[in-house]
């Protein structure tokens, strides 16, 4: 592991995207999604990310200067087209257009086609938060995922996020894939050579395994709940919700045919679409209700939860967003720690683009 | 089991509605929520509650006669205040306010306080569907789940629906309870003295148990995830997103403190709120995309998920609203099959109100 300062991360990812071509100010913004996950602790969506993105762009497979269009509105909906950007430019431009509809009549809702990987969901969320309003946040990936029952890829890890300001407490923030976990922890289950618990994959046959190769070599994740008994419809279901709303309402390719996020892999047979997909939902909080009031009322929330009995051998049921507070607190003094893998890549892009990592 | 025709169970449910004080129209607006889940199998939220809702008006406890009133309001936000009307006729209210929301301006989202018990999730977002809207659908309920790693009841079974139209093919239809499962599920495991899967239910000192008995008695259901290895706290979260879009923003009774909907259980400790909460959301379709294509656009969805490879031993994935579809068809021919207690239940609420089941 090697710490690195978060300034230098961003730094370094805003000139690796000016190098590829990158608007100075799409730069910063991109950059500024990355570091959000890397001060956050959500190693896999931050600068360990930025090859890829780097990749991309270079392979021609991104446009570095996309020209955003809504091409179709009423007072409170649009319809975005990302011009095949960067998801961590697009993805911030129509979350914008969300609060700003929000601000205007109470609600915004922004549907996004023909854009890219926009990093964490949880940064939308948090924008949204800036301007007094509630966020939702979606998007939809390449296949990774089984519908239960199926023994193939048919949906990514589709995530929804979702924030609520406090007063004097900190947000609550929510920020999950809907399958059992994120890919990044059968990554890391490979890494260390250990297997993974049950409920989490099936491999190409679709047989329920711990063995993380076996997932990877076509086999799938499951969806959150994992079996028919445990609720694995559930967690089909919150994918198909966010599949609809991100790509089939957008007109981006919807799930299996989510074109990947990496060049080495196939393209999908199909095409039924542009791009992939991504879902924002603004409300502004003082469309409901007083939002001093609302502010006081979550604070009173946080405290009760934070009262609950603890379950033997646990400390109590966490706020969600506390652990990414806490990384982000440790973080803020530390740096965030790389590892080697991630270091060397950087590296690459370095000698790559002529960009120094100091 | 005996069989009722479901036109018989909704003239019952609403004669018996107006010899409690029900106005006519609001009666026969109940009525059609319960027939609703009578029709679609979902046994346990239709004419089986229908004593609840008796004993509840009978007591005094629900008002027959509510006020429903807009108290805040945007273009595209209302709160609403159910004055402890039925949840059947307070939900099927603020639903439309939503959906003329959403016709208006695009979407239209209304949080619900001091209200009750409303039904099926399902019913809302069918209704959105009558005029192209995506509907989305939840409500709050007394405590039965505790949150991921506490030993005690903080969160109701909080469920959420989302409904999507194809052209030729049926809706997509979600309606899903946001814990492992729904309660009904314990109750059957306890009339069928089975035991229940691991990761259903934890007792009253916080242990996980199979036995639906040591969770009725001070235990707690778990979220969807279960464990954390599994994603439990995802299931936390979404029944965290449910309580507070239904109830801290609508000035509800949240979490703990929603009131039980029964007239045996007690009453929480503490009001932080009127009633329960829901919340509705519409986004109207042509807001986004031409209606006729984005329609089509599911029906190639349906095709591409029933195409997809089956799991080993399984007849391969639903699509979301499956089961109620086929349950909606055997009954609409042969009627709701009905339990001896419920039934039983019914001759009881006759005999009380002279309203005959014939």
């Amino acid at each position: 592991m090697t710490r690195f300062s978060l300034d230098t991360l961003r730094a370094f990812s805003e000139a690796v995207f000016r190098h590829y071509g990158v608007p100075k100010a799409d730069a910063a913004q991109a950059a500024d999604v990355l570091a959000a996950a890397d001060r956050r602790g959500i190693d896999s969506h931050g600068v360990a990310r930025l090859i890829t993105y780097a990749d991309m762009l270079d392979a021609g497979r991104i446009n570095p200067k996309p020209d955003i269009q809504v091409v179709r509105e009423t007072q409170s909906t649009a319809t975005v087209d990302g011009d095949n950007g960067l998801g961590l430019v697009v993805g911030p431009a129509a979350n914008r257009i969300a609060l700003d509809k929000a601000e205007a009549v109470g609600t915004g809702a922004v549907s996004v086609r023909n854009t890219n990987h926009f990093g964490i969901a949880g940064y939308y969320v948090l924008e949204a938060l800036e301007r007094d309003c509630i966020g939702m946040a979606m998007t939809n990936s390449t296949k990774l995922v089984a519908p239960l029952w199926g023994a193939e890829r048919m949906l990514g890890t589709n995530p929804i996020a979702m924030a609520f300001p406090g007063q004097d407490e900190p947000p609550v923030v929510i920020d999950m894939a809907t399958s059992t976990v994120a890919y990044g922890k059968v990554e890391i289950a490979k890494r260390e050579g250990t297997p993974m618990p049950h409920g989490w994959a099936i491999d190409a046959e679709g047989q329920p395994t711990t063995d993380p190769d076996a997932m990877m070599d076509g086999g799938a994740q499951l969806p959150l709940g994992s079996t028919y008994e445990q609720g694995g419809h559930k967690g089909y279901c919150l994918a198909t919700m966010v599949d609809v709303l991100t790509s089939v309402m957008s007109g981006a390719n919807w799930g299996p045919f989510a074109p990947p996020f990496a060049l080495q892999q196939a393209q999908p047979e199909r095409q039924v679409g542009t791009g992939i997909g991504h879902f924002f939902n603004a409300w502004r909080i003082d469309g409901f209700m007083d939002p001093d009031r609302f502010k006081a009322r979550i604070d009173d929330w946080v405290h009760t939860f934070r009262a609950t009995e603890p379950a033997p051998g646990t400390d109590g049921p966490l706020i969600p967003g506390d652990p990414e507070r806490e990384a982000a607190r440790i973080r803020a003094e530390q740096g965030a720690p790389l590892l080697a893998p991630v270091v060397a890549d950087l590296r690459t892009i370095s000698e790559r683009t002529g960009v120094s990592l100091t």
